[in-house]
């Protein structure tokens, strides 16, 4: 099944852009993924084809009207997730990642300028607004990349190694462990006795350990999600062996 | 001054991309900054140009060298925060970009398959190792497009009004409050009322009350931090008045 992405936006010739390289490109070769960029001006019934407007209220910059946004979405074809990339929305993860991998695609709207006219959320109320990271950019083009890239890697047959996207960061709600490889010495520094041990029970108790001490340090927001629900799980086990 | 940024990456044809064209590509024409982008390859040692190995312990994928990217890193100018793009980072927040911006430049590093080799981190303690929220890509190039374009736009001159940068989402801890423009009415829709009523004031308020609660309800990490941050100021200011 090949994975339908279809871009909203006021600069299709961003897309794809970085994607036609590299893992996404040889995927989009394949025909593992097929990209769609939209011009949303196409949308506009003005002989100035107008896409924005001055805020209501007052205020710097210039805002996506809705009535050209919901035409161009409404030209698309549905039965996939509808994203709109804004920093109001809620931050997207890798588990919604994972959902948008296994369908059949994503329609994602992207803004520039102020953003989008609020009256379009509430009259196309399949639009999720996501954000990606807590940072401003000057429009949605380059986080809907990064959203594109993360799903196509998760595609069957894209990433070499099925393994490959198991163990790695977010998966088990802890950041990965650390990595290592030749040489065994480097500026002075050896790898890490256990990883040379062979020993792979002894490996995998090492990089857990890891996985959980880099999680509280860096990221004390994921292990609070992730030392509660293993509370939570170990009081219910309790409560098994109890009943 | 012009902004100087570096990407160390396996993919340098990937720069500048969507950054070439619209508000990052004019900046780019007027030299408001300037895109190097250098091929990790070129700093690898031995006649096949290895840039990556397997990962020391066992485990799917390839790791990237440490004695090829401190060389690659080496080479550049320096001066400027080196950032490596992770998912073991920290994530990245708008108050960084700030810093970022009013700077001389970034160098990025961009990995690959599983990730840098943890020693380089070790060796070169500079390094910012950073994710752009909680999802994982194939590489870091799509995250150090989208932190540069937010780095772009605060540059001087850039964005049109300068007070676009001032009142957006984060700034105050807050998501941007929600935007709206003509038409009047949209499918049955209006603009609500008090943005119609040209009291500043009552605007001001009304936006104010609506970034709370949209960052209550999407938002409660940045609510929670928001409201003790106000709290704390609240009572600061009680204990003036009693002194």
């Amino acid at each position: 099944m090949t994975f339908a992405a279809t871009i909203l936006t006021l600069y299709p010739e961003m897309f794809p852009g970085p994607l036609g390289v590299s893992l996404a490109g040889r995927a989009l070769e394949r025909e593992d993924w097929v990209c769609d960029a939209v011009q949303i001006r196409d949308f506009a019934t003005d002989r100035h084809r107008t896409v924005d407007d001055t805020p209501a209220g007052g205020g710097a910059g210039m805002v996506l009207k809705p009535d050209v946004l919901a035409a161009a979405l409404d030209s698309v074809e549905g039965g996939r997730p509808v994203l709109a990339m804004t920093p109001r929305g809620r931050p997207i993860d890798q588990a919604r990642i994972r959902e948008l991998a296994e369908g059949p695609g994503v329609v994602i709207l992207c803004g520039r300028f102020e953003g989008f006219d609020e009256r379009l959320f509430e009259a196309r109320p399949q639009i999720e607004q996501v954000s990606l990271g807590d940072v401003v950019l000057s429009g949605g083009e380059p986080a809907a990349l990064a959203i594109l890239d993360a799903c196509i890697r998760l595609l069957p047959g894209v990433m070499g190694a099925p393994s490959s996207g198991a163990e790695e960061s977010f998966e088990e709600g802890l950041l990965e462990y650390p990595q290592y490889t030749r040489p065994q010495e480097w500026e002075g520094r050896t790898i890490p006795e256990v990883l040379r041990s062979g020993d792979h029970a002894k490996i995998a108790a090492w990089r857990k350990a890891r996985s959980e001490d880099d999680t509280r340090l860096r990221r004390p927001d994921l292990w609070e999600r992730y030392s509660g629900a293993r509370d939570q799980s170990a009081s219910g086990a309790r409560r098994n062996e109890e009943g």
